[in-house]
């Protein structure tokens, strides 16, 4: 018999790669920033959830605790940085479905956001978990623009999974960092 | 007697560069980037302020409330963007003192935030306003390092009004935008 550390079970190897089920994208996106940030490769951070505060206590002795408020829609995308001199902006969303993401995931103000980082001479994408295949993407903007703007036009509201396959980049994974997803930047984006 | 717009009394020339006390400094940058955003100069937002959520109620028919949370300390700037294809990254204070802007204001992790975006090919500043004299000023992150490790070394704490004076850039104020804050940046980064 194998010896185990105790209170650990022994995985099959099986799982290995299914190692991040139930990590959230938020989650392995911040790790992934850490790394990058204490290895000096990049300065990327997600921006705090907007909110809207409306009534704040200051109890005695203690510090002051907000008893009212509510989430604001977001005017810009989660996170954005620095990476070899270049201005990073990305918006990161789960994707639940089989066979297409729902555009309806986007706030419109974030697309704008991108097109006006875009057009300022910055590199800007969206990264798209499929949770149910375990895959992550890099979806360049233009990309997600195309199907946007098809959608006011004849009603779809998706891209399709194939288009994924087809136009977006797959994210490595790894232990360190999370989601390689500068390694992507690098290759679509400077050429490397 | 002078014609008036209804509602309006007329203002007397000498308090027009008072026309800012009481609107604080974030209004003014806020305005500032709404403007440079509209008339395509730059893309700055101000990051929303950090927050601890703790407790959400969900009230029938209505949305979301926060009614637990804190403050937390924040890990980056305020402020970032891309200006002229560059990253911007700055740090907004209120000094209300008269002779010196004292360096508690300042987080150390937003001092080692200001040094990696340089590190990485970033602009990086803080812009101090001076309530008592209604003045604005874009601090180089150099200079403010430099106080920041002697206040390590020798006890001293702030920076002096003089300092300001030589070292730092007073900002000009105008109609649109409030603050021309970039223009300082051209001058001072851009070589223009």
């Amino acid at each position: 018999m194998a010896l185990n550390f105790p209170n650990k079970k022994p995985i099959p190897k099986k799982q290995i790669n299914k190692a991040n089920l139930g990590m959230d994208l938020e989650q392995m996106l911040n790790d992934s920033n850490e790394f990058y940030l204490a290895n000096d490769i990049a300065v990327i951070h997600k921006k705090p959830t907007p909110v809207q505060i409306v009534k704040v206590d200051y109890p005695m002795r203690s510090k002051a605790v907000i008893t009212e408020a509510y989430y604001k829609v977001p005017s810009t995308t989660d996170y954005n940085g620095i990476y070899k001199g270049k201005y990073i902006d990305f918006e990161a969303k789960e994707n639940h479905n089989k066979t297409a993401f729902p555009l309806k995931n986007i706030h419109p103000h974030q697309m704008s956001h991108l097109e006006n980082i875009i057009k300022h001479g910055g590199i800007g994408f969206l990264i798209v978990a499929w949770n149910l295949y375990n895959e992550y993407y890099l979806l360049p903007f233009e990309v997600a623009k195309e199907y946007w703007d098809n959608a006011i036009e004849d009603g779809r509201k998706s891209i399709p999974y194939e288009i994924f396959k087809k136009r977006a980049f797959l994210i490595e994974e790894s232990y360190l960092p999370r989601l390689k997803y500068l390694k992507v930047v690098d290759e679509v984006y400077l050429n490397k």
